[in-house]
């Protein structure tokens, strides 16, 4: 392998949005040499070849593991899990490839790893990229996907250091702003930033749809409301899989979140406004906090 | 007054962005010839002269209504239903002047007008235009604000036909479309797509931005959560206000939400992915409709 490239083969295990678009920005920053797909769909491995996001893919797993230098499973959640049971005992104890991953929720997946190897393997590395699209798939890959995103990556105890320190580099090389985070951690963060909207917005557009003035609710239904419902949207199969991924996380944001609308729910029925005024004010003064640094995010990267 | 003129003299009460926006617009509709503001602020008043929003001004109540074909109410909405009882046993019995507003929540006010006047005065014509800004005052103000925005008037038993008939011509010369519903079911679906998203927007900024781990919450909330806490930001003295005065309908929006959360969150406890699947589609399925609906309304307008 020339001295140029960090990993000369990168094998990608499940070739969608994220695994296309890692493919091709690793390609473009010279990381890798070599890129080849894994999957049970033969088509989207074939549609990859062709878009030259990948140079060659296989239907086999064993021969998936041997080419690789770093194996990433980018699979919806749930599926990365049972991926890991069945690729971790394959793995030689030593000098094997590098494994990583990039879905939503860590703990559920450390503790799939744990659970068929009795330890933390020293070369898996867990990692999420906070990146997506409205699109889907290979044909939506994209090189820019990462630049500028945040790609948290959730060391464990046992974590061989050269193996951390290869991904951090390989995320790092697609523009990405690297960050580490406890696993824990960050399965709480994911739930209350990102899990709990979700839910929140299902059950909110849920509620109103099968009410009965629910034609009356969507006719004049207004700007604040498309925004807020926009993530009911999202992909339901992938939502379903993190909500029980990350079960306890989310129950722990959905309890402290009707804690606090509970609070607004008597200050209401007690015509508390001077309660009410104070809750919406403090909430205001965060969103208002929030918008800054996104508008400072925002101009740290033009 | 000439035949070109719907009503000749309109009175804005409470001169700010709604009130400033609609004088405008129907000076250029040629709906009215004369515009007058009240309040008690004498800055923007003049402020308002300046801009050519209105004519003249006064601070004396008395002489505001003696000039007005129409009162246009235009305070936030309890300050409206204080305004309403001052009013209303001013007004001559027939024949004088109509008078309407443009509060978010209709039937605290027709309790106000009921209880002050013994039953609802004929000429009192309810109504809410569905428009705002992110900006305030009658700087801000725009003659083009409520083009192919919604108008709800709601009609009360007792009404009179004329009355009615000119706030919806008034309306509509604004370029607004103009439908009727009636009171309770206007605050029912208000409370429903707005108010409840509101408050449900305050009470998780509220909550996370009161947790522990605020500062990692939203150093790492990505365009999801902007998105969906984007109301957060808005006015709390007036959401405040919209939260008292809606409160009835508002807390059965808040209870028929929080059975359909507490629904999911029994499904996560139980791991029943299957139940969560099923509510995440058919919400997805109830957005992706609403979203066909306002690209189909954005059609019509252009």
């Amino acid at each position: 392998m020339p001295a140029a490239y960090r990993a000369d083969t990168v094998v990608i295990l499940g070739l969608g949005l994220i695994g296309g678009s890692l493919a091709r920005a690793l390609r473009r920053s010279g990381f890798s040499r070599r890129f080849v797909g894994y999957g049970h769909r033969e088509t989207s491995l074939r549609r990859g070849v062709e878009l030259g996001v990948i140079d060659d893919f296989t239907l086999d797993l064993e021969q998936a593991i041997g080419q690789a230098d770093i194996l990433v499973v980018c699979t919806p959640t749930l599926i990365a899990a049972d991926m890991l049971r069945d690729i971790l005992p394959r793995l030689a104890a030593a000098g094997g490839p590098v494994i990583t991953d990039v879905a939503s929720v860590k703990g559920s997946l450390r503790d799939a790893a744990i659970g068929a190897m009795g330890a933390m393997p020293p070369r898996l590395v867990l990692a999420h990229p906070i990146a997506g699209s409205e699109r889907s798939g290979v044909e939506a890959s994209d090189a820019d996907l990462f630049i500028n995103h945040r790609v948290i990556v959730t060391p464990v105890e046992g974590n061989d250091p050269a193996a951390l320190d290869l991904v951090r580099a390989m995320w790092a090389s697609t523009g990405a702003e690297v960050v580490d985070m406890a696993v824990d951690e960050h399965d709480a963060v994911l739930a209350a930033t990102s899990h709990l909207p979700h839910v929140l917005a299902y059950a909110l557009v849920d509620a109103l749809a099968q009410s009965a003035a629910s034609e009356d609710i969507f006719r004049f239904a207004a700007g604040g409301f498309r925004d807020f419902t926009r993530i009911a949207s999202s992909d339901p199969a992938m939502w379903r899989d993190i909500a029980i991924a990350n079960g306890p996380a989310l129950l722990n944001s959905i309890d402290l979140f009707s804690e606090h609308l509970g609070g607004l729910r008597q200050a209401i029925v007690e015509g508390d406004a001077q309660s009410l005024f104070a809750t919406f004010t403090r909430a205001k003064q965060a969103r208002d906090d929030f918008a800054a640094i996104l508008a400072e995010r925002g101009r740290r990267k033009s």
